[in-house]
């Protein structure tokens, strides 16, 4: 990636500063609001850095489209992921969610997997966090739409916190 | 699996009749009561046929204890399943979910997919689905501590929709 200023994420531009951990088909970054109370991370599958800039780049939208290699790549990134991420925020538990197609709530056409550390009572109703992380996914589109998306976060703070993260791997 | 009579999940016993498809290293079954108005299905990592009637069958509670191929071996058999039970039940969609963990809503723990066909409006609220998993991940386990997971479905019902899903593979 070091000759590339950014991953792409479906139609949208991800600062590689964002980005805290990637392999030759993924790349993983900070969600650009977390999920209150807790963090939410998106790992997302790309093609290689090589071809980011590159028109011919594969932008697969169905989990299905993956080649095996890309599917075992983008889960055992997942789990080495989550394994780090729930250490460091002291949580005991995890939740992985792709939302694979619109009328499972994804709304960015590109295969992405949702990573959320889960603590005791960090939601009153254990299932509020699909909500949130449906409200999240819909507000992150809507903000690189409008490219607004450094409103709530700056992104001075989202590079500390993957800057942070990158020292975990 | 033609010299056993079951599969295990966590401490429970599945039949095999109600199960789908299987590799050596995962299994898929249809689930006790479907989640209203959709069908859901679980996908569990098992260590292999073999090991069903040894007491040395590893039950593996959290994803990150997956060996490199179970987890590979796990989310290619999701993807195959997902992509033929979409195409089956005339969906345009699928959720796949992992709840890693009791705070993540985990109750059998050992590893497991849920993997949902969706489709326009199957749920007034798009993420209710998850309350349903919630719920029914709950009732499984509740009655199949209490030996009464025949009242809902019986045997033969479950056993014909998996002889239907069978011919897929």
């Amino acid at each position: 990636m070091s000759s590339s200023e950014h991953y792409m994420f479906g139609p949208y531009k991800i600062n590689q500063n964002e980005v805290f951990y990637s392999t030759q088909l993924s790349y993983a970054f900070v969600n650009l609001r977390p999920v209150v109370p807790v963090k939410m991370y998106e790992l997302i599958h790309y093609n290689n850095g090589v071809n980011l800039k590159s028109c011919f780049m594969r932008e697969v939208k169905r989990f299905v489209d993956l080649t095996v290699d890309e599917t075992s790549d983008l889960w055992l990134t997942a789990q080495k992921i989550g394994s780090q991420l729930e250490c460091y925020h002291k949580s005991s538990s995890l939740t992985f969610t792709i939302q694979d197609g619109p009328q499972a709530g994804q709304t960015v056409p590109h295969v992405h997997v949702h990573i959320l550390p889960r603590k005791v009572n960090d939601f009153k109703n254990n299932d509020e966090i699909y909500d949130a992380i449906d409200e999240k996914e819909k507000e992150l589109k809507q903000k690189l739409d409008l490219d607004k998306e450094r409103k709530d976060r700056s992104p001075e703070e989202m590079s500390q916190e993957a800057d942070e993260y990158r020292k975990l791997f």
